[in-house]
């Protein structure tokens, strides 16, 4: 069985690995007040040309995305997003959990486009009953999105662009982040100018867990380590998430890794391609949209394992496919052997 | 620097770090639903002679109590703590942010007496508006207590026989319950009998990180999964937990870590006691709490990081000193030979 | 000025308010413990051939939804309702404020199919990563609607077998619940045989305020008067709303009323379908939404209020027209006539 | 039957109930957008000589602090008050129900020191491990007290000294505010320079039901319609609020219903001195506190209603009487005639 289910599949990237295990005997505080954690920290800001941004190192995504957000929000309010969003969909309600509605909006390929935001916004306002309903606080995007697409920078800038207007701060969910920026190439330090808070994402770049949560206005990261705390999100051995930020930045792993899944991502698509088949979705990231037949994927699932996402008419299946860091060309050319043409 | 301030100043006992290393590069589902997780699920349940139980996995602690609690109680229950219980003092109010009250009432030594349980309890259904009042929904303790001491057996015996008569699901987090085994001589099959909720630490006891949930009645776990992806407990590598708990359990490890760390704690206790320094509380576990004069402190942390615990009257405090599994016997020895006799 | 934006646009009906003079010397204990509310959950039992209902009474509506809602639900579970329910869009989040997602599906005129939620449910469950959403835990409707249309016996008994068959307890918000009745002919007794809880609402028919809330099954009730309290929703003089309910229910006021309600708003509805109007929505209660061109409306203002609803293309707009208890068929006519005939 | 167990035994004082019945028919706005709750908030900033302050109102104490508190805090924040205050004893847990602990330090008869405020607050941020802990966000006093004392101006000046030093908002609960008043010889003008925030309770002192909360500084008041609809609070005919306070402020009505109550507590206090008991707490306010013999109560309760507070040793017990708008001299003299001398 070859799994493309995720991209977690495995554990930790060996140079991630080996960092952990070299400093396994090494003596620090705990709780990220630690050195690699203040190391990471500096790099991070660094990478984002944001020499003030506050950093912090949190362990899981849904754990990052409710903290992020019950520290941003005031009661009352809520946080609009895609209604393919993360947050909206797979979160077991973790944003309602903590209080808060999640004010979906239709997206378009998973992305949110700043004309809904703007008319969710002023229709909120424009109502004379505008108390009765619940005040949008904050925006919430991913990027990739769930659906693998990427915001283009002036995607980012048009949106941005809005949140500012009407004081919304805008948070970037970057599970993949490392795929985006390879898709689109920007980087850090573009994106840190057009949001309020970022998030660079370990778990599916090779790290064996970890979320670091970038503030470009310290200002909004006031007393972050009491709500981090508070959600549980704060990790005893904190180090632990210091020293896989270093292994992964220090000198250009994630980004290694992060062209390595879209590649691979890309020989499969190009080769689905070729042999005839569609996508749900054009993505340009690790993940893979293709619309097969069920008789394919019921031989397929013998050997392979990926994500079941949408069924289609006429005996057809989207499937998701993801590539790790771990996935190998060979697996790929396997996979699309494995794969025939459409007829 | 040698630092005794806490149990997790470094990493994963080698032998947990082998495990991970081994494999890393074997593919598995996520969120704990892979083989490492079942198995050492098995192991526990085979540990604890409870076939029956259901076992879940998560990482940190303040994050299980917060799950655990939400999970068990409605939303006009509170749960029963020694009033310096972890969820009463050292979690932010991450139970009264899942909404519940944290029923307060005085330890004894840091333990909870059956008698302050039961007084409790019908105090509140002796008020004739006890419904203006949080009613009490279940019971919490930690083991060891968060001063270091240990519930007998006896202790626990007559603590579940009042919260089974009024029905109130007793919940033991067990952050360093090896170290409880080591002190009191029973084990886990013993503290399944007697209790219907309780975690296996793994961050103070080896593991990198990692609470060990173990519902002894399943029927209390119905849907816990849920409960744990909402609190931001589900780690998306969740095959971490199990590896390391397989390590910890597959032969003695978590055993003889916790004989390890109590044997150089009561090292430590017995060398002070001998130097005629006294203690804030008589501690059998890992954790030890000597009143020491201010002037010989400030000398020792030059070499030495400890917790300050309690400012005491005529210069004197009252410091933690914690072991971890990589302490050593010369760390200990030296340590003691930095404090001077009592005059 | 005369207003039919809302049907609580005056105090009581003079035969409630007469009831509260009469008995504003009587002694009585407090929060809801005295014979008048004794006395009128006596009446509704009765009323709903219910004699083992539990009857609670509170002030007002998002507060009986919120305290409701957060009685019937675990933490991980979230209320299915229509699109348009009250809940989803104009309680300022209370139920995610409760810690509760408000689980939407398109509705049909404001009204929930079987079908729907049998498919949401479905769904649900055949997700295999289920616990990554919120389970649906039980489903709510309003009737009337929020669109003023009504379920008929037939839709809610097939509403009902699904809720049943998945054991999803069904609440029904009956904030005009009197006008339901009159538009489909049944009343306490058939409804309370077709659902779990339901309240009876004051405020829109006669009462200063006031929900009853009917539990059919008295166990889905059990400590329900300390989820009340904790929501603030318990009245210190309770009596106030046992003694309108005795007025309104001891001898039919309340039916009086809706059926003058609905009578002056099919008066009005008839009318104007006669000057060749025609509406967002066939209603048959007592709120009307008429499409009117906006000149006329811009006219109409002077002398009338009423709410607006949705701009409609080409200068037209969709508005309500709501009559309350204290509406009269003169007015009703006034309006007609202030309207012109369509051209 | 005489009840002297709360001081909502009745309806409302005859002039307001009067102001409800003469403004019946007259249509308003719903919501408190009415010109009685104008005027009425008005006539209150005008008695505050605070013409800038927020006013809002509400219906009932609990739901009153719960949203308040809300408003005020941020989610890892919690609220100081005495162990006896009524957020931390009698809501049903109400504030940790919307997220937040009520962090309690010994009251001094049912007041907070400022010097125990102080300590609180230098104790948390003088933690190392602040984070760990939940950070006072805000003060919560009642005044009068649970146990019927009250502040000074004395008091209040200190306490809200140290509130401003530290930047926490300072909420006075004035269930009973009048009797307050009546007792210190103070009003509205000097307390609303001493918080940010007060309530005047209509419910004990007349009303029907409401709570006026004045928001002496309006930027703290921004969104509160919100926090209020979203809590419940939020009356439809929100104008039976604005038409209460109007009657009972418009010419003096609530000092008047405070003074009667007050006057008739004492004539009660002073007859029980007389015949040589004793109280577990001196009031000079409507609530008494006075320690009797089993028997006498055993006796009394034929007759007399009254709440059963404290049981002392020795077969006596502290039990409270509380005066209302509606009590009489006569049924205190027939009260104390009930009561034999102490022997």
């Amino acid at each position: 069985m070859i799994r493309f289910d995720s991209d977690y599949t495995e554990g930790a990237h060996p140079r991630v690995l080996q960092r952990l295990v070299e400093a396994n005997a090494v003596q620090t505080p705990g709780y990220g007040e630690d050195p690699f954690c203040r190391e990471a920290a500096e790099l991070i800001r660094s990478a984002c040309a944001a020499p003030e941004a506050a950093v912090h190192f949190l362990v899981g995504g849904t754990q990052t995305n409710r903290t992020v957000i019950a520290h941003l929000l005031r009661p009352h309010q809520g946080a609009v997003a895609a209604d393919t969003g993360h947050i909206a969909v797979h979160e077991t309600g973790a944003i309602e959990n903590s209080g808060h509605k999640v004010l979906t909006v239709p997206g378009r390929e998973g992305k949110l486009d700043p004309e809904a935001v703007e008319a969710l916004y002023l229709a909120h306002y424009g109502d004379a009953s505008a108390e009765h309903t619940v005040q949008p606080g904050m925006v919430y995007i991913s990027n990739p999105t769930e659906l693998g697409t990427v915001y283009t920078l002036a995607e980012l800038e048009a949106l941005y662009a809005v949140c500012r207007k009407h004081s919304l701060p805008l948070y970037v969910d970057g599970a993949r982040l490392g795929c985006a920026f390879v898709a689109e190439g920007y980087g850090f330090a573009e994106l840190a100018k057009l949001c309020d808070v970022f998030t660079i994402g370990g778990t599916k770049l090779g790290a064996l867990f970890g979320e670091a949560v970038v503030f470009t206005d310290p200002a909004l990261a006031r007393d972050f380590r009491y709500t981090v705390k508070q959600n549980g999100g704060m990790l005893a051995k904190g180090r632990l998430l210091g020293l896989q930020y270093l292994a992964l930045l220090e000198d250009g792993l994630y980004m290694d890794i992060a062209r390595h899944e879209v590649e691979l991502a890309l020989r499969l698509r190009d080769g689905l391609a070729e042999r005839g088949w569609e996508f749900l979705i054009p993505s340009p990231t690790n993940q893979q949209f293709p619309i097969l037949p069920d008789a394919v994927l019921e031989n397929l699932k013998k050997d392979y394992a990926f994500s079941v996402w949408q069924k289609m008419d006429d005996g057809m299946t989207a499937v998701r496919f993801c590539t790790g860091w771990a996935a190998t060309r060979e697996q790929i050319d396997g996979l699309l052997a494995a794969i025939p043409k459409r007829q």
